[in-house]
């Protein structure tokens, strides 16, 4: 129960060694005992070739057991280890899983493969999938579980607790939605609620009718939102004539935050939110290669902007030994500004209406920054190169440079958002580009006007 | 019910329009339908004045609304919007909310003032908050809620029920956890189960013994792993004699989710976790001044390799225009591997056993990145100056810059995990400056090895 870190540590050596001793049973028997998500770190630790044999015999002895770690290890490496089964296969032991889940699974497939076992899916009546993938991704249609429980409006809560009791197995009942009798959502109970009141009631009377629920076409984050903001444990999704067609649990909510978190932190980083530490090398360098070349042109441009002043430095080499500092400087603060900002979007924080307060900000903060980190660079040129004019040149050339940094890094992300593009993604470069050009241009400019100085002091 | 933020939107200019034109009581009954979560998005989105008017107007109409929508913007706004009121009012107001959102806004409250209402909540018999304040910060102790209904295993299931319904309101019932007369937790039983038997059932013979506790000195992001992976809505919290102490729900996983998903993104940033976007500019300045010369004694890392090659750079101006390049794509490749790296760490995908694993990916794909930059880089430096030795240096060493990048993104964050260092906090330092140095390293040396090549070629 204590330190399941270590515990799963044990279980992964012991699988590991009861695999190579070929100790087929005890293996099985060993991983029978294990809760699906423990089962789910465990492949996630083995190799490929392991983790695709070890999964393979959990298949063959309790499929169900199989499928639910696989669930859990989410829909790439579960679609991997899935791939090369027939689509018959796939059919059956697919239709152990919730269909959100399923529908995730069949998206990280060959399309081909896919394609079959929906219709092999469909045949046998699940329906379900094949209208989740209808959904847009990314949309609460597509992450829904399609199977929610649903009571009519006109029993009483005795006949309420019967018709819980008699329910198959669903998806976590926690709150029990009420529905006219066309499937409109009218009302919300919880189960505790029916626990207090006297059989004979009406439901009508003692559900809620203020509940809170959202579209099949709601974006998935702002599912999550609505979900942690009104701290729920699910959430009703309905269609456009207000019927319920679904239910979102807190676990899905869940993975949704993680899943956004990890994009936008892959996309300040210049990564794809595909790319795993395990994807393929291949992938990983298909993917990451275009935002390099993107990232290549615009060091292209700052190249040309030094270009322009290659006369200057001819003619005073030292500049060129500080022309990192001040680029890399103006690069770090402009990342500062743009982490908050986007970050401030995404949590809601920042909203329309006070922009102009963070842009003020952050430009006072720039050149507040600015200014005292320039000071230590200008003493730092000083004692360096002992010439006081290039300490001068570099200390003003930084504060201008950390000044274009804040505001840019404030307006760029801001902007993008205005045009509906995600600011996360293609703030980073423009940014960059931003600060390299001015700060080239500040600097190697301002080492031009004064180069006569430079002489003098040098 | 639909288009909720179109809504608040709505909402925000009625409040605004009504506090200008002074019309209170219509204020008041506006903000009094609103669901507490919606009020907090309204203070959020008010400038500090109004925000501080509005809530003043609430708390005395509806102090526990008001309250409520406090602890829904967060402990840092919530302890600004209190700090001017005297400690007899904060105690008062305070009991309005559960004793882990109470600790966390005394955490943000000047230590005098956090002293003195804790004084007068001790008085009043609220020991809970002291309590919680005495364990570490970021850990089960201190965010779960010690007010947790449990029940003895020697009820029978009516019993059970019948302390169900007369217990007050106590948070999120869904999951009973069951204890022996010692309050030792034994086990768990659902709600839904309960009224699936009879009620002259021993509880002992419904509930089941395999439940997932934590400790209360666990680390909160673990807390958060274990209810996100095995899809629990609440996690009790043991003591180190497996006493019931507390009960974590998800919603406040949520929170630790967020937080701890915010915290990598500000660290990979250079930015400490209490920077927000309306943090006061004085504080901003204060939080990421330290991080910024720290970067600076790297830069001049980097200018002091520079200026070692002062005299090829003399010998040959046209280097200097290619240096920018060199330095930014070993950063921005760099910086790839690095988030890759983190949010690998942070997710639990990434382990030690497969540490040699994405050392080898990673360096793989910094070497095929760099040839195909580098190859790209060669052509463009070559069309620029005419120069096709000069494409040739400035290739081979983007080669040699791109796998340090990899190598270093992937072994600075692992070796830092090893030291028990964060790995977002300080990799992207040591990176910048190790791309920095390496990059000027194998571009100005190769540059000065074959000088007399460049000036034959130009």
């Amino acid at each position: 129960m204590s330190a399941p870190h270590r515990r799963l540590d044990v279980l992964v050596d012991s699988v590991r060694r009861l695999q190579r001793m070929g100790a087929t049973s005890n293996l099985i028997n060993l991983l029978q005992k294990q809760h699906p998500a423990d089962l789910a770190q465990i492949l996630n630790e083995l190799v490929d070739r392991d983790r695709a044999a070890v999964f393979h015999l959990l298949v063959e002895r309790n499929s169900r057991l199989a499928m639910e770690a696989l669930s859990e290890l989410g829909p790439e490496m579960g679609a991997e280890l899935l791939a090369d089964r027939p689509p018959e296969d796939l059919a059956r032991l697919l239709q152990e899983l919730p269909s959100d889940d399923v529908a995730a699974i069949l998206d990280n497939l060959p399309e081909e493969l896919s394609a079959a076992v929906l219709e092999l899916m469909a045949r046998k009546g699940g329906e379900d999938v094949g209208s989740l993938l209808e959904y847009d991704e990314r949309t609460a249609g597509r992450i829904m579980n399609p199977d929610v429980f649903a009571l009519t409006e006109d029993l009483t809560v005795g006949q309420a607790i019967t018709e819980l009791q008699q329910a198959r197995d669903v998806e976590m009942v926690f709150y029990l939605y009420v529905v006219d009798s066309r499937r409109h959502l009218v009302g919300v109970v919880s189960l505790r609620r029916l626990l207090l009141v006297r059989p004979d009631t009406p439901l009508k009377h003692v559900m809620s009718t203020d509940l809170i629920s959202v579209r099949d076409d709601t974006d998935q984050e702002e599912v999550a939102r609505h979900v942690a903001s009104y701290n729920l444990l699910a959430i009703p999704v309905v269609d456009e004539e207000n019927k319920l067609v679904g239910i979102i649990t807190v676990d899905d909510v869940i993975d949704v935050i993680k899943d956004e978190a990890t994009e936008d932190i892959y996309r300040l980083g210049g990564l794809t939110s595909e790319d795993r530490v395990f994807s393929p090398a291949r992938d990983s360098l298909k993917r990451r290669l275009p935002w390099l070349l993107v990232n290549l042109v615009t060091a292209f441009v700052a190249a040309s902007v030094v270009k322009v002043f290659e006369g200057t430095i001819g003619a005073f080499t030292a500049l060129a030994v500080f022309m990192p500092v001040v680029a890399g400087m103006g690069g770090n603060a402009a990342t500062q500004t743009l982490t908050v900002i986007v970050r401030g979007l995404a949590l809601g924080e920042l909203t329309w209406s006070n922009t102009r307060k963070a842009l003020f900000k952050e430009a006072l903060v720039g050149v507040g920054n600015g200014a005292a980190v320039g000071a230590v660079a200008m003493l730092g040129a000083w004692a360096l190169q002992g010439n006081l004019a290039l300490g001068l040149v570099l200390g003003v050339a930084m504060i201008i440079n950390m000044f274009v940094a804040a505001t840019a890094g404030t307006l760029i992300p801001l902007g993008l958002k205005a045009l509906k593009v995600d600011p996360a993604l293609a703030s980073s470069v423009f940014i960059t580009t931003l600060t390299d050009v001015f700060g080239f241009l500040s600097f190697l400019g301002l080492g031009t006007a004064f180069l006569r100085f430079l002489h003098q002091a040098g």
